[in-house]
């Protein structure tokens, strides 16, 4: 090969030892340049799972600084070679966000709703895309009869409001986890919050699932089928009633596993690391590494809601770990 | 975590024991089943390289049985067991193809053009979706100015052709490798063509470059930049005139390769297999371990027109060979 230091600066004539077959060059016609779009894709992606169509719809990205305190466990230098060695920034981790609609053929249900359109204000468009995204992916917010709700975390659950407070999925019908609602509407559990953090969480998950959205909600229990095809199972850690959900149709199954892991390039290949956002970290490592050995054994497709968009894998074990195999994208469903 | 075999069949009711706080579910009103979109995303996404904004834009996927010749150096059992270890169909191998657009600022170029619109309507759509997906990413083909080829196999330039064999970038100077032309348009090459499925290669690449396009035609060396931030670098082996284009602005670079690795699950893996399409497999291997080699030194992106859309990655060297990374998508550019 060429060595890549070389390069011809100006641009070169066609050489006279061509075929007569090679015509002369044609000038091209003076042009104004076209501007850049300057905007990324509107990001959504289907793929069928038995009868079912499911859009992956991404809600944009985090932006978080790497410091000290991001895995509680790990060094900041081993975090940061990690990034590094899937080529990532080291200094600021940024985490997708991939909320799904399922259409079952009798119902249309949305799993997980993003950071909502005040987000979108306010981080001016990193995140709080989804409804943009879904609307651009052909889906009307109206037509949605189900929410599923993973966790009462915010990028799970502010998406439930538009920026004027209204809700986002007027129709729906917006199933939570019995455990995890429970645990976020006590006034016993607030006073033991165990830091400003979680108390913040508390307030949040009260205003958003406090309003309009209340005259709505219907709570599920682990174990439950919700609608026919998705049902959920316990996966508690990330928070106290963190749930995720096989969907199923047919002999197709793809498993929402919420953040049962968050970034694969660093907690599926590291499934000892603690993220600070863990609620309780020792449980969210037991759930972890039991629900990735379940998808290696299993050889389950897992779809990650902070996984690369649009977030459909498999997993493999490997000597220390785990490893993220994404599923191709398919230019065709 | 719950066994994922055990399940409740039925939709339950709420627990009773919910804290005040949860009102009473709210009947679904009766709704007819929304209509299943059945169709993917337009595959385009786009990303900044220093000014330059590159959009790759998805022309669809080959559809290949695996057979015994496939890899021409290699047991059928061992592709489909790399194929099964990357959870891919292992009697069927489907292929990508990801055509890109780079705006300059001053020159909207084309790398490589597809299968093309006949190509559309032969395979029902499997590939040949580069015009459609172009404009849904709303790029003119009229506004294109500059078409660069990799190489002459019919994935690559059929797409110059229009269902019509009217050309379907009009207004493009199309830039062809000089060494390409040369073997292609030379009629004793073709006497001398090893296969008959070599001298098909012949017939389509003088059929497509013979007609209309040939009146735009323009040949480039190896080591010219084309055109000002895209160069030519000499990738022989997969064809005699095979080119690889290094996009370049500031201090922000991409190799587009071309086809100097196929899929990657396969041939970045096992850079010693031989695909029954190259020309002359010796020499593909010899270029292909060079330009790994030279990604991994330098982390440079690469631009994979067979990586899974948008097939662009990073490239590690392992004990047995190299491992695609693939640049996660980003939801904003």
């Amino acid at each position: 090969m060429t060595h890549l230091t070389r390069r011809q600066m100006l641009i070169g004539t066609a050489s006279a030892a061509l075929a007569a077959a090679t015509p002369l060059v044609t000038s091209t016609p003076a042009r104004a340049a076209v501007p850049q779009a300057g905007k990324q894709a509107p990001g959504y992606y289907r793929y069928k799972l038995g009868s079912f169509e499911v859009t992956v719809v991404t809600d944009g990205k985090s932006r978080v600084p790497v410091t000290d305190g991001f895995v509680t466990n790990a060094r900041k230098a081993d975090v940061q070679a990690a990034l590094a060695a899937s080529f990532m920034d080291t200094e600021i981790f940024y985490g997708p966000y991939n909320p799904i609609v399922v259409n079952t053929g009798s119902h249309l249900a949305v799993i997980d709703t993003g950071n909502g359109e005040a987000a979108y204000q306010s981080t001016k468009g990193l995140n709080g895309q989804f409804l943009t995204n879904l609307a651009a992916a052909g889906i009307d917010a109206n037509a949605i009869d189900t929410v599923i709700i993973s966790h009462y975390h915010g990028d799970h659950i502010n998406g439930l409001l538009k920026k004027d407070n209204t809700q986002a999925f007027p129709n729906a019908t917006v199933h939570v986890p019995a455990p995890e609602h429970r645990y976020w509407m006590s006034d016993d559990e607030l006073k033991r919050a165990p830091s400003p953090r979680i108390e913040m969480l508390f307030k949040n998950a009260r205003r958003v699932i406090g309003g309009e959205v209340a005259k709505r909600l219907r709570t599920y229990e682990w174990d439950e089928e919700i609608i026919p095809g998705i049902s959920a199972y316990a996966t508690p850690g990330q928070s106290p009633g963190h749930t995720s959900h096989l969907i199923s149709s047919g002999n197709s199954k793809v498993f929402v596993h919420g953040d049962v892991t968050h970034a694969p390039f660093l907690f599926v290949r590291n499934p000892g690391w603690h993220p600070f956002y863990d609620h309780d970290p020792v449980q969210s490592e037991v759930t972890r590494r039991k629900v990735l050995d379940m998808l290696a054994d299993k050889k389950m497709m897992v779809q990650g809601y902070h996984f690369p968009f649009p977030g459909l894998a498999h997993i493999e074990k490997t000597a220390t770990g785990y490893r993220e195999i994404p599923v191709p994208w398919d230019p065709l469903m």
